[in-house]
């Protein structure tokens, strides 16, 4: 069964806004064997959304709307859909109970621009918007489905969540989609690709095989097709073996989908270890990225951000005669922070972190992107200097990789 | 002058990665004058490619495609485009030059794999790239252009910076595009709809209002198309002036297209006062957004991430008693955590957080989701609970939100 998604609204397409919808609802259809085809975003234009609808209902046996149901004047989905139906609008008394119980609660007033909330489609059924006051609405239409939901983020979500998904899998024999993804490290993706090319061709067509390249990581990622389950994960499996037969062990982060701050959580848990941060040029982005893994309170301690030198000397025992000497960008300055961290915070490792994020701070030597890395651990300190290219958030992300990886490298050190 | 992007790749439809490159590319589109007329993401499967992009021909004048032109076996685009322009591939040896020259100068050896990299369509040019080894191509082909750019982020903004913006504004003449945005805090959609409503009919056709919520926070966005610029922008003024008298100043965080973290940033710019942070649950995310903000270390010092009892007692100075009392997360903790870290760091303002960000962790009588912040200022200490719904990362982008506008107050405050 093959869906797919059109999301209505101008801020996507100004760029304002990162369709972060898409992401989330492909990633529970595909989970419940739904394929999504297409996904296409267009403005708040009647004619394009139904140009864009039709085209969507030509290809795939549903497809899911998001935007445009609020109760504001650019939200013209309602209107566009009756149009295109050629149904009337319904008012359903039940959407204006449930708004009043749910304003009531949060200590809001009732409105009578709410009023228009309780508008349906004559051919939809209702589907409950439990944190927000525009319901999603289901609508059967010469054999195939359109769903409309809010383009709120949590409002959508908690529709497909409570209501769409359970129905999907009720009126649908969904087949199996299973998806295998190998991390692999520190390789170019044309390296790979040659190290692997004899089995990716010797896979069969319901198998495909693809690269996934981000920051010094490549993701390959099996996805696989079919009816029975147990054979299909058998036989993905097999090909994902001869791949990690083939690439060398330091270069495998991982054998499933996981991002670099869940591989070294796994590490940590299983070696009953702990971590400290001391952070300068990435601000907390390190620690946040540990601490969005849940349980990560079993080896995560906690973490110093050092932006200015005053909290570097108090706070992580930096000398001010290193700062002085070598700047707050050194290897010297970046090996005391580690050894401060790790010390103050007593954890078996620790990382830390300083550089010129940019854009500003650059100085003759020291250009935008330098960045020095070291990780404390067992094994004692390792550094690292690397120059990290683009923009302030770029710098910030690169340099959290490395410093991820290089701690995934110490930890598993002998 | 119309665009549309159209992505290729089977990663953003199975929800693997979030289409970044989408909204980059339409913010320096619009940017420059090119508006967006739809973003299409497709898998990479030839037909439907094709149809894609024909369909895009159809509506726009330019089409930019991201993804597919690596060297692995999933890359398809190259051979789509040449069977859709019936033309054949070409080899570049410029490219080879230019690849061997980067890969030497990162130490990376240079593979037969690579050679494929330098063919490129017989009817484009070619876009070179300077972070990777796929280069772009741009095609001219029936008045229309397309133009080819790898999916990797920093490769695509390279090639989109360096060679197709600058392209296209010399051979477009492009009209004006102005977007005006006010950010509100704190009212409902559909009662700020309610409010402004005169003002929203009386504006002219060329010159749109859009309403885009997020977690308390509905950013009016105000675009405008024309020819002239200064006719242009005095009109959207006079309408964003006729907005801004209506809505209560308490509830207007800014005036322009700014995030919570740039609005406090230039507040305590302008009042020369300094912040630090305590952050338990939020686990360092309060501090990477403030620091995501160029400049931000002339006003951020430093945070502590007390994500143990032992930071949060030897670092922040959290009596043993309070936590065994009240617990972690609590009114009493909070506020000893945003006095902590205030007289540590010696700030003006300091924000502190302590909750539940789940999915474990909750007790009978502290669900998920329950949240204590604080902030400390020249006015005192200010406390809120709140309680976040939805899964960890929204608990923690949420908690920050709030944290930030609390701060933003404060700092507001006579």
């Amino acid at each position: 069964m093959q869906a797919e998604l059109l999301t209505i609204g101008d801020e996507i397409l100004i760029g304002q806004i990162i369709n972060t919808n898409a992401v989330w609802m492909a990633k529970e259809l595909n989970y419940i064997g739904v394929s999504i085809k297409q996904i296409t975003s267009v403005s708040d234009n009647k004619n394009h959304i139904i140009e864009a609808l039709d085209a969507a209902l030509n290809r795939a046996d549903v497809v899911l709307i998001t935007g445009g149901l609020g109760p504001t004047k650019d939200d013209i989905t309602k209107t566009t859909l009756s149009e295109y139906f050629n149904v009337g609008l319904k008012k359903e008394e039940r959407v204006i109970d449930f708004i009043k119980e749910n304003f009531v609660k949060r200590g809001i007033q009732y409105l009578p621009v709410h009023e228009q909330q309780a508008m349906i489609l004559e051919n939809s059924e209702i589907l409950f918007n439990h944190n927000g006051t525009a319901p999603g609405m289901w609508i059967e239409h010469n054999g195939k489905i359109i769903i409309c939901m809010p383009g709120v983020p949590f409002e959508m979500r908690g529709i497909m969540s409570k209501y769409v998904l359970p129905k999907l899998k009720t009126q649908f024999q969904l087949p199996v989609i299973i998806h295998k993804t190998l991390v692999t490290i520190g390789l170019p993706e044309s390296t790979l690709a040659d190290m692997i090319a004899e089995v990716e061709d010797s896979m069969p067509n319901h198998i495909k095989l693809a690269y996934l390249p981000n920051f010094g990581l490549v993701r390959l990622r099996l996805s696989g097709i079919g009816k029975d389950k147990n054979i299909l994960q058998s036989s993905m499996e097999d090909y994902a073996s001869q791949i990690l037969e083939i690439i060398p062990k330091d270069n495998i982060g991982a054998t499933e989908d996981l991002k670099p701050e869940e591989i070294i959580g796994k590490l940590l848990i299983n070696t009953k270890q702990t971590l400290a941060i001391a952070e300068s040029c990435t601000g907390g982005y390190i620690s946040h990225l540990v601490t969005t893994v849940p349980g990560s309170s079993e080896y995560f301690i906690g973490s110093l951000i050092a932006y200015s030198y005053q909290i570097k000397i108090n706070n992580l025992g930096v000398k001010a005669e290193t700062l002085e000497k070598y700047g707050a960008v050194s290897e010297e300055c970046v090996r005391e922070m580690v050894e401060g961290i790790k010390k103050n915070f007593k954890t078996d490792f620790a990382i830390s972190t300083t550089g010129i994020a940019g854009p500003g701070g650059a100085t003759a030597d020291k250009p935008v992107g330098l960045v020095w890395i070291a990780v404390a651990g067992p094994h004692g300190i390792v550094t690292r200097k690397i120059i990290a290219n683009g923009e302030r958030i770029n710098v910030i992300e690169r340099t959290s990789l490395v410093a991820l990886d290089m701690l995934r490298r110490e930890i598993l050190k002998d």
